[in-house]
């Protein structure tokens, strides 16, 4: 069965500092049309990083668009476009935490809502994870670190406490390849 | 540390059938003021469906704004405000694949992509999963139904083939919960 959607004409809505949001006229695979809006992001990296006591090092940050703060991998978005992955984790690792890695290995690639944004997120394993200096913080940037043993990990999947998707992903990565 | 951010200000940029996207004018815990892009969302429910021959119920899709077909969980936007996140559940698993269910349980709740979307996503494992009769699928709606086998899942997940970020946790979901 061919499922494509083709597009027939894009208008744009709004351009945000990081986001582009067109309303796209569409051609649906039985030949009708209908309309996307699609919200364009430039993708973003998070690392799962994991302490010499064997704890995964979270990150708690107030989220505006949820109105509360959560619990989450050390995570950006890619600064410019082009920006390797990998080099964005090892550097959102540093500045979010105080913790460094000497390298990271990909383990996922994913869209966290392709319903209606383009948003891809890098997961990756760091490796050589060690405790750094000083935090080289954003200044608008406001988050405290969260050390989480794989007991504690497992608590909170059974009890719906890690509300962030990437983070979910994560960290059941991390309880299925228990080494 | 108080990360509380606090809204100044709301100006609405654009509302669609089911986005609503306004920048906001926001306090930050240091005092200074800053910016913030929201899309606000309805919310979403995804159902992880197994047959009594231990394989998971998927569906292909094409997904406009990533320009590709997607492996992913049955799963639907709740339709009206207040709609119960398990009947939505119950009814995309009977509209998108052959199966219905006869109630569902919640396994994790998240949000997709909280760094500038609201969209919470429940996800609910299915219980008294039958082979049902003819497809109530949408009009414009085109999907494909995939089994997958413990196995199969093993190894997509090891070739990265799992794209949808709701479909790795409750394919990991899943693995993680072997009985």
């Amino acid at each position: 069965m061919d499922l494509t959607e083709t597009c027939l004409d894009s208008e744009s809505i709004v351009e945000t500092s990081f986001l582009k949001i067109s309303r796209d006229s569409i051609r649906l695979p039985n030949g009708k049309q209908s309309e996307r809006v699609v919200v364009r992001h430039p993708g973003a990296a998070c690392v799962l990083a994991v302490t010499a006591e064997d704890k995964a090092v979270l990150v708690r940050q107030w989220r505006y668009a949820v109105g509360k703060p959560l619990l989450e991998l050390p995570a950006g978005k890619l600064d410019i476009a082009g920006e390797d992955p990998a080099e964005c984790a090892l550097r959102e690792l540093a500045e979010e935490t105080p913790y460094t890695a000497e390298r990271v290995k990909l383990l996922h690639t994913f869209y966290t809502a392709p319903g209606f944004c383009d948003e891809k997120m890098y997961l990756y394993l760091a490796e050589g994870v060690r405790e750094g200096s000083e935090l080289e913080t954003d200044e608008d940037e406001f988050t405290e670190t969260v050390l989480m043993s794989r007991e504690e990990v497992r608590a909170a999947l059974l009890n719906d406490e890690i509300a962030d998707a990437k983070t979910l992903i994560g960290l059941q990565y991390w309880l299925l390849n228990d080494q």
